[in-house]
């Protein structure tokens, strides 16, 4: 068996390229994650998944303690086999989504008690519990659990999630079986407050992770506000681990997240819009439902090497998604998977050549320019 | 160019072993042509629709031309462009889904008038502008306009139906362009009165099609009717052309009119079943939302080749369908479209080696065994 292992291959400024080695393979950093919410990356065969460059896959505790239970995919093999995915995955701790998607909800020292929004049963989710679920569904990385508190926070309730995160980091941690390869992440909280975020990530490399991540961002603060709190964050974690900034984001905040330091990232955004019409592009994002493209037979984005730009042209995507066809859904889901893998791999260039800067202007100077005109 | 052309390769009883050349290539025969309703084999893309094995698909004339319309597709290149399916394509004349979808519908000698069901613009269909829209569509294969009586019909309503069918039979052939590898096939009916069948058939032939199908079946007449129905019809066909059974049908039905000298088959029924949780397998159909596969990790078809089969177990698609995943739809869909022309691929062996009647036999006796007991 590997250990689990982050290597940083070269630096640009505070980017980095690497390299995490896990028990189901190595991770090229930084690494976009798709989301995998219930056993699946909605609209895509996991065959599909791999073939637009992804490396590792996200996996929802919360939904998937629900349906089909933890207990069920251990029965079944693991969460590789269940979704046949050999790859790595990470799953989230389930705190997120207790709080976003659960009914009755009540948090308190020992974890957090919610009723399930698919049959309204009783379930209580502790530190431990949520760490005993990930490992049942075999995750390669699992997180803490955490309280990840709404934006604006007071000081004061800020500063108190973050302390009780610490108290569940830690027995998070004691919970955790080391298993060669695999992996526990602490998550740093503290709001957009500097010295909170200090606080925690300090803390939590006491208590010791093979991995941090920064939780409580993207939630509504801004892009220069999330920018400046990895700047006043991302100093005080180790060289030796991999960061990963929790449901970020778009194109321009991982970008700009690169840029400051962080190695993994995850998001919806780009299956979710997906399934809307919504596609990234190497000229920012089109919405394909607009009538401009209902006779353009151009493909959505000439560069892009995806089904959908390679087999399709815009009038016909414009069409699927208009009819609600569920092959619209699927090929704007694989653009959109290929484009943020796409543009992960630029950015592991540029740093790797030591010219991230440049990459980076170029970048920003395209999504400017706004899509090609109407034909 | 090459000429439209059936040829009989091999005979086994009634049944048929052929080959159609078209202009945008051979259709093997007997031949399942999956449904394309409105520019998609829903949840497949059309790569993979190949990749099941069809040589050629159906499209919907009512639905193509309310959305996104036939002149738009005609801009566009036609409909193969559009969807990116070069083979071959029937599309039907819009009659039967006219009649059984839209609104405020009337029928006259001109044709028949309606209401759109998405907008509810008043539209007008004659033969000679079904006879357009599908050249517009750039169908391999056009249908004639025809009215299909419900079941059961009084035999003077089928007459009548049958004998209008006749005269737009006439004005379908009249308005008809013909182009080398292009076919116009001419539609019998007469419900399950053999007198009138054949009359609808004889009439035909003196019109002179390119292929001959078999209408207002399989709606509600049971199996053994419209067995007897083909048998009532099929000798009055030409031999020297396809013959296509419209809307047929479940694995027996379709195992049932190759005994009978049938060529050609379409039917929703693989792609809509397969966005239930209905699986057509070597024994029989599955329900795959039945709770006694949550956790059965066999392939729901040991001997199927599809992805659905080859990469997930039982306890997966479940676990998709229940969470009504759009990846259940496509591993589903692609299962059942596999399956179907499998038993194509099945039946023509049988028939090119002078025993089908084994083949059936065989087919018959593993469907009857029923699933597979629970693991």
């Amino acid at each position: 068996m590997n250990a689990f292992r982050y290597e940083c291959l070269a630096s640009d400024g505070a980017a980095r390229l690497g390299r995490i080695s896990t028990a189901h393979g190595e991770i090229r950093t930084p690494a976009f994650m798709p989301v995998g919410t219930v056993g699946t990356v909605k609209a895509m065969t996991p065959e599909a998944v791999r073939a637009t460059g992804a490396d590792i896959i996200l996996g929802n505790t919360y939904h998937l303690m629900l349906r089909p239970g933890a207990e069920r995919v251990a029965r079944l093999g693991g969460l590789h086999r269940f979704m046949n995915w050999p790859g790595p995955i990470l799953t989230d701790s389930g705190g997120f989504q207790v709080m976003s998607l659960s009914e009755l909800r009540k948090l308190d020292e020992t974890g957090v008690t919610f009723r399930s929004h698919l049959d309204g049963s009783r379930q209580h989710l502790t530190p431990e519990r949520s760490v005993e679920i990930q490992r049942l569904l075999d995750a390669t990385i699992t997180m803490q659990l955490d309280e990840c508190v709404a934006h604006p926070a007071p000081e004061a309730d800020a500063e108190r999630a973050m302390r009780l995160s610490l108290r569940w980091a830690e027995r998070c941690r004691t919970a955790f079986s080391e298993r060669d390869g695999y992996a526990l992440f602490g998550i740093v909280q503290g709001s957009t407050y500097p010295s909170l975020r200090a606080e925690s990530a300090q803390r939590l490399r006491e208590i010791g992770f093979d991995g941090y991540a920064v939780g409580g961002l993207a939630v509504g603060e801004g892009q220069e506000a999330m920018f400046a709190t990895l700047e006043a964050t991302v100093p005080h974690l180790p060289r030796t681990a991999p960061r990963y900034l929790m449901g970020v984001g778009t194109p321009s905040d991982i970008l700009g997240a690169v840029e400051r330091g962080i190695d993994m990232f995850d998001c919806v955004l780009p299956t979710r819009s997906g399934r809307t019409g919504q596609a990234f592009t190497r000229r920012g994002p089109v919405n394909i439902r607009n009538a401009r493209h209902a006779e353009d037979p151009r493909p959505l984005d000439e560069a892009c090497r995806c089904p959908a730009c390679r087999n399709h042209s815009r009038a016909y995507l414009h069409h699927l998604v208009k009819a609600k066809e569920i092959l619209g859904s699927v090929l704007l889901t694989w653009h959109n998977l290929t484009y943020f893998q796409d543009l992960m791999d630029d950015l592991r260039g540029g740093i790797g050549a030591g010219r991230l800067a440049t990459v980076a202007a170029g970048l920003r100077e395209t999504w400017a320019l706004g899509d090609i005109p109407p034909a």
